[in-house]
């Protein structure tokens, strides 16, 4: 642990509420470095959640401690727990799905269930739907700070642990591969995929070709195009479209200085799914 | 004082605004620990940045300084200020009303009024539209960073002061319990109201009872219908309705995972009035 | 260089594109303090980028760095620089014209080019869309944490460098005064000229004056009214309108608790002039 403590939530900037758990965090130690990765998380929206965190958390310093509360189920039995990725840092979060990504991807070495009746604040026993203040920002300060250590969060959960969403699958032919458009990066409309640049590699295509794109929400086909495959945005004109590697090394489409999800009302998820198929030059 | 410094005002974060505050408190003092609560105020919103101030300022430690600048009368004959409040926290402000909820439900110790002829940016005296940066940032740095005391502010204002705002009350029958609906949790679309959870269980009501709830506007009647009182959204099913404690020890109502705001077009001050009724059950 | 470091860019705050850009920086200096200016600037505007530098730069300690990324050329042949202020700031950014308004009104002392080669994150050779995480969150922290000095970033621009938008002139008459309307104060729909308040004063104005304004849009008249000239917004009534000196010591419109920008249809740039003339009273 290294003092830093990010958060991350669903709950907006708008109120009181993330400037509560910030306050709580500094009153268990002041010399913590406090950040936030975002707290526009869509409303119960924890595919999204998962998602920022793949996208950040690798990229801190070792031992930094995360506090993820997207929490639907507030009150209900859901875990509490903080998991240690392989990549040393900690996550605290709710158990419900927010660990997705990290898990899949990054990898998670071990789980702790936060043990409620010694980490939760004192005088907040009457309020039970701000866990985020009274309990996981309160354990990550703790932890950040080395007050307790992680053994000490509480008893570790079993090895399948922790809860994982379905996660959309990708599947290659000898001309083609196919996977899901996992999010957009929101601010420019560009489509995010889960195909990982090597596996489209693999199927031999090369800065400069043009790919035949195929998007489906279900079975129905919403776009359907020739697109290069360019470097970076530079590469095709302002307007023209591109397929490029984006910054977590997957497959990702966009208009150059437009708005590609907005262009053809392309949404995300599980239903989603785009074919990049060789074409007969 | 503990070198922390916290902002709250309605400036938004889309130009130079806070960051411009955020550089003269560094340039007073380098080792200042800066935080925001939230800059999302509606414009003028004075009653909003009252409560906001109230919903966080408490889970801060001791000796926090906070900088709150919501100010449509900059340039009048309003007083500059800072509070000491019960709690041991100090807030910089303009005396319009902020210090309302405050005061009411926290207890002010003390209030000074700002020496702006001590107390003003060097170089600032042609610009007479952002005292936020050019008085109150600055005295707030320097209060937090100990280069001033509390006493150094100015002179001290007499006890009726400050300035509060009306809040509305709260009134018993024997099996019913009327307030107002003082603010919405934004992002979620719950509704907050000014009657505190003890005044509430004093009528009798107990988790699990089924309670009649009547919202007006004026003498409009919006909306009548029963609703379960519930520790938290997961005693509910999605969709549903409760009755809960939020937070701040105050009852609310939300629709688990939906927007009651929305749903019913509700919204928030002196005149939306909201009654809990015992049902013949 | 102090261990401050600034952000600001145009990918907003929904993800976690920020919050790896800020991991990156604290992956090379546990010790630096990070803040942001704004991530709202709407996406590809440089000339806002520009003039939110300008807005908030100033204010800041010497030896501050900022790191600016709007980024529409990303993977082009436009240069990564480093620039030194006339006031002892450095400002990380593509050299694309967001230094336009710092090197006009404030001077730029020296600037050099980010040697790539060097100054790029280890492991992040595949992604090519993200340089802001890769190059300029990178190099400005290894710069303000003084583990690079800036001689270190590169080789020294030549004199005319950097790249310069074109900025609208200010025009006298014996009774008048033009320009243009550089940015809205958007949350508050005021609008800001490129007019300084001493060409203003210049020309006689005077507090209390009426003062005959007209703003076009490209040749045709938008709006054309008597105006009172006041000091700040207590001057006039709620719901007035006010020509006043902004917090950058330029001339500006408000409706005092209004919307002026809204209520006009009024837009910024270039082809937006305003005219202040002398009224016969």
């Amino acid at each position: 642990m290294n003092r830093l403590l990010v958060f991350q939530s669903d709950f907006g900037l708008a109120d009181g509420a993330v400037a509560a758990m910030i306050g709580v965090a500094h009153d268990v130690d002041m010399d913590l470095k406090i950040y936030n990765i975002t707290h526009d998380i869509a409303p119960y929206n924890i595919w999204e959640a998962s998602y920022r965190l793949f996208q950040s958390v690798q990229f801190w310093p070792k031992g930094t401690v995360f506090v993820s509360i997207v929490d639907p189920g507030v009150g209900s039995d859901r875990k509490a727990v903080v998991a240690r990725t392989k990549g040393g840092h900690y996550i605290v979060t709710p158990d419900n799905g927010t660990l997705t990504h990290i898990k899949k991807f990054i990898g998670i070495e071990s789980v702790r269930e936060i043990e409620e009746a010694i980490h939760r604040r004192e005088t907040s026993e009457y309020s039970h739907t701000f866990h985020g203040r009274d309990v996981f920002a309160f354990t990550g300060a703790k932890l950040a700070s080395q007050k307790i250590s992680f053994e000490e969060v509480g008893e570790k959960l079993k090895e399948d642990s922790p809860v994982e969403m379905e996660v959309g699958g990708v599947f290659k032919t000898q001309d083609s591969i196919m996977g899901n458009i996992d999010i957009l990066d929101v601010r420019f409309g560009s489509l995010w995929t889960n195909i990982p640049r090597e596996d489209f590699l693999s199927i031999g295509f090369k800065y400069g070709d043009r790919v035949e794109v195929s998007i489906k929400n279900g079975p129905t086909l919403i776009y359907n195009n020739r697109i290069v495959f360019g470097k970076s945005f530079a590469d095709v004109y302002v307007s023209e479209q591109i397929i490029y590697v984006n910054s977590l090394l997957r497959m990702a489409l966009a208009i150059n200085q437009g708005n590609f999800a907005k262009a053809y009302n392309i949404g995300t998820g599980l239903y989603w799914t785009i074919e990049f198929k060789k074409t007969i030059q």
